[in-house]
């Protein structure tokens, strides 16, 4: 027999995320080799500065400060963009692609900005791009809907993906705490990042319903295209409204694909969700997808969302899925299922309008204590035909202001937008108004 | 360019599951073969009876009474075994792979009962076996062991494996219900089989917990080596001792490993679980399953375990990975990652005794109404070194009767089996002791 064929694996970027798999691959290594009947080695490591000193221990002689250089040897055939951002990352990938190498990212912010080009690159000469790690870390969620689930279209796709802002919010409502006080401590833990935005306005979470859109419906929609909102207005009063109405609340991304009429919706939004609801019970650094398929009916994913152990995982079942397609390439055969080429053609389908997106919703006024406030703000309500399900009127500090917490029957977004325009004409309103979503999955 | 090449899949079997994935595979195929840049057709359909009515109109040429016919003719390239029992549908299944073509299977008891002949006739002849199906339904769960998680080792895999049983749980405690009561409406409304021994009494869940110890950790545990007990002994009493002291029950089947020492257990059991865990939140015929991985972390994955629609969907998602298999062995290249050789090399590893497998214990005996009774048996108990956590004793019909309640800090297999031999002897007791493991899973 001959020797077993080898391949080399480039990594460019040796952040959290790179040293997890330098390690982790180099635990597992001699299993995956003799499991996969060939040998495997991480033959070039690209990094920043090469004198930081790092937890992972590197022959000096792998390390380069080029990535490029790596992306473009034509001794490795799998690269690992651990970089991060969407400009060296951009480069490195598009560069390695255009040499016809496999390509394994967990960049979503890239993936989502530049993925049509990504996939396009990888089509035309004939490389790969494997992105497992991109959402939802230690769970194989990509794998399913892409391959486990290939039998299945999907009408709706939900669930939490950024396990900060469920951190944040578990602890929210675990301690009666403000999200201020709770952001900090989340900082000082290593959970969120020293500038939050991206975690707390919903962004990352949009880029990764953005990966997910595409997988499941084979067309890209840009996070400018959805409705994203975050998690940072939300108070621990609202946690107790929610919980007297019997609901938590969850950021959650909702991808939902009307079959008859082609329409899609992409939406970020903080969720008031049943407390019996499983989704609702997931709580910390954790996350939890919900996939309703037409023929499986609904499956949920539940793992850790990020941090180096888990997103390694997710890159080394990529690697080998990587050595998978390489073995059938090296007998000039390139197959159409992963990596090269969108999961599922792209297929007619528009955004649907915002009267299209329908709902209930919770919103929380502050509001004069004064005669008349509710008659008011109910009758710019009706008048955009939204209906009024149950209403908290709670005095608070300081004296002469309102709490005012309202929940809608079903309405849609045109008509609450208009409300909310409505409303803020109102001179008995103090502030913005709080707008939640209410999330009517029905498991 | 070339005509696509055509892949022809005989069906044997058309039963509920075979129906079902000629109706899935009817409605996706062209959606399937242009993702997969390939023409596929399921040419012929082996059944017992021709003339039986069925749900789905298949053409009268396509059908014949001979599955080995089906099994062996060179015209097919994947043969569905949908047979069910281990007699016919293991001639069909050794009969394929001997002339290297590739079986998908749903087939759990004929895995468990001949899996290492079946995978080393596909090895030795060049097939392949696929057994999506088998396991959780739905649920891409053996994909995510074997693929998405193949960085991992997996020092726990627990969760409920049969949805049968799960309904009849389920129900017993919504409706307060006795046991025979319930099992009669899901008799009435399809969800448990006219003999449900194999699902009631935990061998349908032992035969998936081989599948997955298999995948796991390479090895065949029959399950007359496991620990199997089933639900049929649990009353709405113990519904209500649970609950009082926090818990559920859900029959769990739960694969531990030591990778320290090398030591497997592999378990069936009505199991106490915390009504905080999101596994005791899953309810009627969903399964769930939680897999701790050494890297990734635990990973919990929920879906419909069985049923026409979920089986027909991982079928059919065996039936894509068998056509990425062809396409390779077109080119004359075996992969060794899917379908040909066990998922893990086999490594040592051997069962636990008794003694090793520790847990705490929930015991439920019918006792004399009478002075000493407990004495006797704490006494039996502590000669054992069981010690007692807590105990709720009530009068119960007919008068002269108590219900004893007790449950156990950490013990082990052996002594509470040594426990339960003593208390057979005791003159006070009546009946046969129920026990119960209590499931002490951090998630």
């Amino acid at each position: 027999m001959s020797p077993p064929v080898k391949f080399r694996i480039g990594l460019c970027g040796l952040g959290t995320v790179g040293q997890g798999v330098w390690k982790h691959f180099a635990a597992k290594r001699a299993e995956l080799e003799s499991r996969l009947g060939v040998k495997l080695e991480i033959a070039r490591v690209a990094v920043r500065d090469r004198r930081k000193r790092r937890g992972v221990n590197i022959p000096a002689d792998r390390i380069c400060g080029d990535a490029i250089a790596v992306a473009t040897d034509p001794n490795l055939d799998i690269i690992c963009e651990l970089i991060g951002g969407t400009t060296l990352a951009r480069d490195v990938t598009l560069a390695a692609l255009a040499c016809g190498k496999v390509v394994v990212s967990a960049n979503k912010a890239l993936i989502c900005a530049h993925g049509a080009e990504i996939f396009e690159t990888a089509r035309r000469h004939g490389g790969h791009f494997l992105f497992e790690a991109s959402v939802a870390g230690g769970i194989p969620l990509i794998k399913a809907l892409r391959e486990g689930l290939v039998a299945n279209r999907f009408p709706l796709i939900y669930g939490i993906l950024n396990g900060t802002c469920n951190y944040i919010l578990t602890k929210m409502e675990e301690q009666d705490a403000p999200y201020t006080a709770v952001l900090g401590e989340a900082k000082r833990l290593g959970y969120a990042e020293a500038d939050e935005s991206l975690d707390v306005q919903g962004w990352d979470t949009a880029h990764k319903a953005a990966v997910l859109t595409f997988l499941a419906h084979g067309t890209w929609v840009k996070p400018e295209q959805m409705i994203v909102e975050g998690i940072d207005r939300i108070t621990p009063e609202d946690f107790k409204n929610a919980a007297a109405l019997g609901y938590g609340i969850k950021l959650l991304a909702v991808i939902a694909r009307d079959f008859t009429t082609g329409e899609l919706s992409v939406r970020v939004h903080p969720t008031l969700l049943p407390e019996s609801h499983v989704v609702a019970k997931v709580s910390g650094v954790f996350n939890a997808v919900s996939v309703q398929g037409d023929v499986a009916g609904t499956t949920l994913y539940i793992g850790r969302g990020a941090g180096q152990d888990a997103t390694a995982s997710a890159v080394i079942s990529d690697l080998v899925d990587a050595v998978g397609l390489l073995k059938n390439d090296r007998r000039a055969f390139i197959t159409a299922r992963k990596g090269s080429a969108p999961a599922r053609p792209e297929r007619a389908c528009r955004l649907a309008p915002p009267e299209h997106i329908r709902g209930r919703y919770y919103l929380r006024l502050t509001v004069r204590d004064e005669p008349g406030v509710l008659a008011q703000i109910a009758t710019a309500m009706a008048d955009q035909q939204v209906s009024i399900a149950s209403v908290i009127q709670r005095a608070q500090e300081p004296a002469g202001e309102a709490s005012l917490v309202l929940t809608t029957h079903q309405s849609d977004e045109r008509a609450i937008r208009a409300t909310l325009a409505r409303l803020a004409r109102l001179r008995c309103l103090l502030g913005k108004p709080l707008l939640l979503r209410i999330g009517d999955f029905s498991e």
